[in-house]
């Protein structure tokens, strides 16, 4: 059955101003044949982050699902989508979220026309947009012509509305992707590799496209794909390199290929499945016909939006809560679910009864909340997923940090999988093998990756571990001395509770290697002691060269505030990755202590704070800061984590499509607020979280084996945002931190709330 | 037209004895549907050095040719053949040539029987073989199926006479590999990733076998295949995982899949193209189409016989000469070049205007001898070859050492692609870009490989510009601060003829680094000073470790002639590989001269020399020693390198299946025999060969630009065997070796040749 109605009350208001019609064409109404969207999956709204430095993904995806088609408009964004008025080349099936740098993906394109068959590039115009979770539907102003987009997990589900009057064709080019560049192996490009089309029947297509490069300079990926239409061809041509032919396929010559086919006429509606996968098109049909066994749109939408419902209900909210709270917290949840990506069974690497994630874009980014949320919401699939990070250890040779079509890569500082292999075992989760975990974390920590250190592993090992620190001219010599400490202490974590004692010790030990960074007579502003960049001799660097040329060796000052090199620099080889020292010098997050120390105690720290604040020194759309704000737990001073937790909030998020300060990277953003909103936030590595007054008067976490645990913050409102006192389950709660195995336990963290800071919380620990 | 006759009488002879007919089964008469075999070719017998040590490949194959068909018996062997009786699993379109440890490829594996269509596994005995170049038949003794092979350079060619009341089917089985292991995921196993198989009509079958590992440990290589018969089916199952299935495909789950197809019981006979491709099945289609156009077996045999007499044309020995030694010359220009393999237009990983070639396996055994064997037959490939090279460090990162299924690995000493690149300079090359080739070079040997030292660049090579040598404890420090002495001097080679005078000196200083393990007072069999292991801390090691075991800790004694360690450890984490240090320690092609200084000048040389070959410490099977019979001449003479040189070749090698003293791998044994039969042998990376006693009487290289060059050994015979004088185009010519440039200029060298050792050759260079 197929439900064609037009747009329900509910997305009206979901879409705001956009519905006004060009008068110029007379236009079809606005076709809808997606599924009613209800219950908590209604404030999902795609297009929070969508713009500006989001870049979140905005077309219909599965959780974790491997298909995430979406209009494609030009050949730059990272996500694909941008905004109107922007020109739509036609719609790629795979896409990431919320990244930065040289795009990835974008591949297997089609695109509705009503040109001829000898039109190999059909571009449109949009002239509105109905963004749903799930669902996707554009007009093009040329013709009218109307697509809708829902997916399942592995597979597209396309319908095109054609004007009445017109031809009716589709185009399917496997030669497109994002980020091509004109220099074809420059830095970061996508650069194309072969493709082949092959019209198998009247309507069915497959092919491929092979793709290397992108941000993380990858080997070549595959993306095969299988379509087919509910309405016949009348006609296709093929092509190859821009030369069309009435053959039926087009092997692979190593040049872009594809397909324009025609409908009749007399076709109003055309629906297009198109299956995907990583191994082969005959795999790509399996995933087409499995995924979406019928014909019927809608059924299929609904099928994508109760995957997310069911993730949803894992967190109810308060009944009262704003309806823009409840679509920044729910829509931050979506964009945490949206990667890493389930290709259990798709990987053309090597088969092992383990699940296979890809698209870790970038763990350096996601360790901090994105694993903790979808631990909290979904620890099984939090299981599969460090599973199949050890597993990828076990046969590429490294963890990656960051890993996308089917490679390592890049690093940005440190080899933070461990991590999160250490929040998993701090938080028990069930079924992996830690012994394993370990042996993967040590090679991290032990052997260098050489040659391939920007693919994988700790680049700068060998001074690290010979100086107890990374000198000034190894790229990013800064965080990745702070980063492997952190690293190192991760490694002392497992290893201690795995009970190989002098392992710990030794990595303990070592975890405090960033202290040999500190320059602890260096003033700025007023604050004392700073991560600064020092020679291999030991001597600090007051001015740093920059760059290699043989020529020139110009020096530069390099201050707590330096942020880029001059312009020749690639950013990636500075001595921090992203921010400046005053950032970083505050991104110890696993040993807070022994950082107030080295900051000259707690009301030096206090003061410290407050200048990184006051100053502007803080940089919201940065993960090394993430922890930042609360670090005023640690002096005892959760209600100023409180204040400067919602000032950001307040300041810098919201639920509008520039609603995200920074690149989302995969949902890095976004959990970090869904985690404040709810009062709670992480520490990732510890079995802990830091209470601080939440956005939300209540949240429950409805946890595996029916628990539920309640924050409730009674009496919260603008004016009484401090916490007065707490009890956990009825007992008085005096300190700021909630373990992870009181919270699985079940039960309701009662926060009082009121006008001033009261007095609880000094301690962060019972 | 298709030719059908009794085997020719010149196949007879070629056969020898296995002509005899078992009785026990009415057997059809031997078919032999191939060309005739004539000129040069007919001296080719892909059986020499097929048993024993040898591992030639014995199928058909063309000059550098994609596909390698031939026997599988059993999954164990490397070229996949064994001798009789050994059973035969079918037959695999994909092998390498004369390798040792983990088998390789093996893929697509083809099969006729007269079981079911449920007969998954049928494996028969052969009743005879006729191996001849290009062609491979042989019938079996379950039932009188004889099948015959051909090749083209990417499709092989296959005809089945089938018993006439029988029934009449045929394998294809993608799950078939070589190198199978109990443990899959075994050092060097080959292990299973995927496979796909699908009837696309009554007479096409297509799919893919999807495998990793194998000596390399390399990635996952994909082998795609079409075939297509030229009788139709007239039934077929699928299967996968052992289930069969009337679909006409079974899509890849990570399982092996294959089919069974069924012909008339009226078919006699039947013939099957199948071609492969690393790109796509569609792409196995058109090279299948592209290379053999046609239905005719005995001309897809001609064409790959005429291409092999194109390549042996370019040498001819004199007319009188015995056809043994034919055989063994012209079998050794042909082993040379079965590998690499063009593979140009088929590299699924990167797309250049540049030729690729793979199954480099490995440049340690191949750059002394094969490389510039190739560069006198075929200069143009050999450039191609090179290009090839530059390019793999320009897209994957580092040069390989060895390479196969389109990935680096593994390494085995050094970095020897550096010396090919040398050579080619020296030898002037058109057509490289030596400044991309020195850029490549210097990566290895300036950047470490880290964790992946296993698959290419220099291991140890931090330890090795810190102290100048490799110590004891890292893999393989004796042979790798040999080589990579050598490859430094390859890399002062082409610096200094590009201009770079500093870093040519800077790198010649550091090949000068195989004298830090020269440990000058160590005696052992009356000879003084040998390469042995040395600590960090400078201190020579009597004793020495072996292995990793943090409770035991063993020492043993360590001499110049120990070869291997206790059992419990890789061959391959030795002090030297595959060699002993009395092999090694005569290693230094780059610095005769210098090795004669540290030996204690001429006469304690040729003293240890003479100690060496007398003693039995010089080992023929293994490349390290490849030069060593020639050392002789450096001390004026070159009367004891040809006694030497003879007496090896007389003892090891002949024109028999067991006629090469070790694995050939990819030609080098039979590189080595046909450069020294001619009586020049090269030193690679350098631009001259040593001139010896021939074993042919007469040579005439056959070089581009129409010049030939001729050596004539006037007076040859056993008794006169020893070279009195010489003239270079009618001039006297004393000295003992030829520059590379006086040959390709054209002439003739005239060897005059008498009874008792001359004085002539007393200098190497004028």
């Amino acid at each position: 059955m197929r439900l064609l109605f037009l747009l329900p009350p509910v997305m009206v208001a979901a879409l705001g101003g956009s519905l006004s019609v060009s008068a110029q064409t007379a236009a079809p109404q606005r076709i809808y044949s997606g599924a009613p969207v209800t219950g908590r999956t209604q404030y999902i709204d795609p297009r929070i982050g969508s713009e500006g430095l989001g870049r979140v993904f905005i077309g219909p995806s599965c959780p974790f699902g491997m298909v995430k088609p979406s209009p494609d408009c030009t050949e730059s964004p990272n996500s694909g989508w941008l905004p109107l008025p922007e020109q739509v080349n036609g719609f790629a099936q795979t896409h990431v979220s919320g990244t930065g740098g040289g795009p990835k993906y974008g591949n297997i394109l089609v695109m509705p026309s009503t040109g001829g068959l000898d039109c190999l590039q059909p571009i449109a115009h949009r002239r509105w947009e109905t963004i749903l979770p799930g669902y996707y539907a554009t007009e093009f102003e040329e013709n009218g012509l109307q697509t809708e987009i829902t997916t399942a997990q592995r597979a597209s589900f396309y319908r095109f509305t054609y004007p009445a009057d017109s031809l009716k064709t589709l185009l399917f080019d496997c030669g497109f992707y994002l980020g091509r560049q004109p220099v074809p192996d420059g830095r970061e490009a996508q650069q194309f590799v072969g493709s082949e089309i092959q019209v198998l029947s009247d309507h069915e297509v497959c092919g491929y496209s092979r793709i290397r490069g992108g941000w993380n300079n990858g080997r070549a990926y595959t993306v095969y794909f299988f379509a087919e239409t509910d309405v016949p061809f009348t006609d296709f041509i093929t092509f190859k390199d821009g030369r069309t032919s009435h053959e039926a396929a087009q092997y692979d010559s190593q040049q872009p290929t594809g397909a324009v086919v025609r409908f009749p006429a007399s076709a109003r509606q055309v629906q297009l499945k198109i299956g995907i996968s990583f191994l082969s098109s005959l795999k790509a049909r399996q995933n087409a016909r499995e995924g979406i066994p019928h014909w019927s749109f809608s059924d299929t939408h609904r099928d994508v939006l109760q995957q997310w419902e069911t993730l949803l209900e894992r967190i109810d909210i308060a009944p009262d809560t704003p309806v823009a709270q409840r679509r920044m917290f729910y829509t931050g949840l979506y964009h945490t679910m949206l990667m890493p990506v389930d290709r259990s069974g798709e990987n053309p690497l090597w088969v092992d009864p383990v699940p296979y994630y890809d698209d870790f874009y970038a763990i350096w980014d996601t360790y901090r909340t994105s694993t903790p949320l979808i631990t909290l919401i979904d620890p099984r699939r939090e299981t599969d997923i460090v599973r199949s990070l050890i597993n990828i250890w076990k046969r590429d040779g490294y963890l990656p940090d960051a890993r996308s079509g089917n490679c390592n890569g890049r690093t940005q500082g440190g080899s933070n999988a461990e991590i999160v292999i250490a929040d998993a075992f701090v938080k028990g989760l069930d079924g992996i093998d830690y012994e394993q975990g370990l042996q993967a974390m040590l090679k991290d920590a032990t052997v260098p990756p050489g040659g391939n250190e920007e693919a994988e592993g700790r680049g700068g090992l060998v001074p690290y571990l010979q100086l107890g620190y990374i000198p000034y001219g190894i790229p990013r010599a800064g965080n990745r001395t702070i980063e492997y400490s952190f690293c190192d202490y991760a490694i002392a974590t497992v290893a201690k509770g795995l009970g190989k004692e002098e392992l710990a010790q030794r990595y303990l030990r070592q975890s405090g290697n960033w202290k040999n960074l500190w320059r602890a007579d260096y003033e700025h502003e007023g604050v004392k002691g700073f991560i600064l960049p020092r020679d291999a001799q030991g001597r600090w660097l007051d001015r740093v060269p920059y760059g290699h040329s043989e020529v020139q060796r110009p020096t530069f000052v390099y201050t707590p505030v330096t942020f880029e090199g001059p312009w020749y620099t690639p950013w990636w080889d500075m001595f921090f990755y992203e921010a400046s020292s005053w950032e970083y010098s505050l991104s110890i997050p696993h040993d807070v202590p022994g950082l107030i120390g080295q900051c000259g105690g707690e009301e030096a720290f206090d003061h410290r704070l407050d200048t990184f604040f006051d100053k502007g020194f803080f940089n919201v759309n940065n993960e090394p800061s993430f922890l930042s704000p609360c670090l005023y737990h640690w002096i005892g001073r959760p209600d100023k984590s409180s204040d400067r937790v919602l000032a950001i909030i307040d300041r810098h998020y919201n639920d509008s499509p520039s609603g995200l300060p920074g690149n989302d990277d995969s949902g890095a953003m976004s959990s970090w607020l869904a985690f404040h909103m709810t009062g709670l936030y992480p520490n990732a590595g510890h079995d802990y979280y830091l209470i601080h007054t939440p956005v939300l008067t209540a949240t429950t976490f409805h946890l595996t084996e029916g628990k539920d645990f309640t924050i409730r913050a009674e009496g919260l409102s603008a004016k009484n945002r401090y916490i007065q006192s707490a009890t956990l389950n009825g007992q008085d709660y005096p300190c700021s931190t909630l373990r992870h195995a009181d919270l699985t336990a079940g039960g309701t963290l009662v926060l009082k709330m009121g006008p001033k800071p009261g007095h609880w919380g000094t301690k962060l620990f019972n």
